[in-house]
């Protein structure tokens, strides 16, 4: 399965900003929307802001703010304010008619797998909110995914957790989110594929219970090989086991090359990692080679 | 799809009891034991105490047990010591090659799916180091249902949620060990069946992501009806929604007839709940009446 590029951002473009999923705080809105505005003509719905219970408004609020933004030509592409919860509740009713660059993670992971389903590339990055907080050099490294189609340079100095060396397009994303596309048709069209993962504030059990999900679902037979980002505040409170010692213990179980430590997730760093372009992993030399990149 | 009655077990009877799951304290299962050793004689291997991170020992181990428990003829009944988490670790081992009555719940939602799987009824009810402290009533309607094929009475006084009246086997358990189940090949057949769903410690927005996954797994176009357990400790902390608020709402997007409130799963009381029996939900008069046992 190959994934198509996505046409390339200027500075100057009009871009939307959704909030497809959880609400968020002004502040850190305005924060971000000034890094952003500092390179392209950014809009955004009035009704953006709206907050019921954990969602960034009703289910046809943020449907309707996503659907326009990704069917509006003008619009050349389309930032998440925020993750959390929801876009999920977003996919039976969501239609991609269009390629267009798709900025986010987390439960973004639930679009983003649409957009491969479509057959095009996607940007894990950081979402808006985060903007204010992500040092220069990741933001600059977005905009240069967005803008320019050289593959980024290559993340060195990963952890062995089994070696080998493979080479597919890297998909997947937040492991809760992405495992509840399984069994659903939202799935992206894993053979092949070097599958990345991350996660934030799950127990080690849990990260066990997500990945055996996995591998009963047959992903494990289906994926070359698997590299994993940040797993924030996945530790257990007494101590009696770290979720390093798990997710080692689960990667050896699978056999696939396998390597962990990619600065990407819900750390203090999140570099932007192109979903569906090809990479190559040697986790044997602990590195992940992007060979392309986002956009055309 | 109907789901054929296990042997009945006589006091006196040789039981085993297994830990296929996670590890647990010596004094909960003393106690426990000492009321199941009242009506049957209880057997378990020496290695059943083992404890190795959140696991009852290793996975070889927890098979070996379980798998010698299923398949030794003279055990008339399998009552797993603890849920946790670790039964999927064993699902693509396990082999399902007599009908024998299971008894447990939570983690052991992954078991009760491959009896059903086998074509067998199976017993939702309380783990042995639970036994100590459930009142007597509800262990006398433990024995009752492996000892008699009277079908338990009714429950009623449940809250509608969507109204409406269906009948079909019972299936289900615990929502976030059901819904690691979609995708793979140990979702029992769910067409025509009432649902029942508990669980214990997920915050409302993730007891929605679980939903939304059985949802868009289809889940809800097979089955014709839902009932709800208890959801123990899935409140939001700051209070500014409910888990109950959340469940309405998520039921009434079904609409399928749907009742809360049934006394089973991780509360004080948990009343055993014969999974793969036909059963009368009558959402609209808030009663859950079974009409078939769990034995022959």
């Amino acid at each position: 399965m190959t994934f198509a590029p996505v046409p390339r951002v200027s500075p100057g473009d009009l871009v939307a900003v959704v909030a497809p999923a959880g609400p968020f705080d002004r502040e850190s809105f305005d924060k971000g929307l000034q890094v952003l505005s500092r390179r392209y003509r950014a809009r955004h719905d009035a009704g953006l802001f709206a907050a019921e219970r954990y969602l960034a408004g009703s289910d046809a609020r943020r449907l309707a703010e996503l659907q326009g933004a990704y069917d509006d030509p003008q619009v050349r592409a389309v930032f998440a304010a925020r993750g959390g919860y929801g876009a999920m509740r977003l996919l039976e009713s969501f239609q991609v008619r269009r390629a267009v660059p798709l900025i986010g993670f987390s439960d973004l992971t639930a679009l983003h797998a649409v957009a491969q389903k479509a057959g095009h590339r996607s940007l894990h990055a950081p979402v808006l909110t985060q903007l204010g907080t992500q040092g220069a050099a990741v933001v600059e490294r977005l905009f240069a995914t967005l803008e320019s189609p050289a593959p980024a340079p290559a993340f060195q100095g990963l952890t062995t957790l089994v070696p080998g060396s493979v080479e597919g397009p890297l998909l997947g994303g937040n492991l809760s989110v992405f495992t509840r596309l399984l069994g659903t048709p939202y799935l992206p069209a894993l053979d092949g594929a070097v599958l990345f993962l991350e996660d934030v504030g799950e127990r080690p059990y849990r990260l066990d219970r997500m990945w055996t999900h996995l591998a009963l679902a047959g992903v494990f037979r289906r994926v070359r090989g698997v590299v994993l980002g940040d797993f924030t505040n996945c530790e257990e409170k007494d101590g009696s086991h770290t979720s390093t010692e798990v997710l080692t213990s689960l990667a050896r179980e699978t056999g696939l090359p396998c390597a962990s430590g990619l600065p990407v997730g819900h750390g203090a760093v999140n570099v932007p990692l192109v979903l569906g372009a090809r990479v190559r992993l040697d986790a044997s030399r602990g590195e992940l080679t992007p060979l392309e990149g986002l956009v055309a």
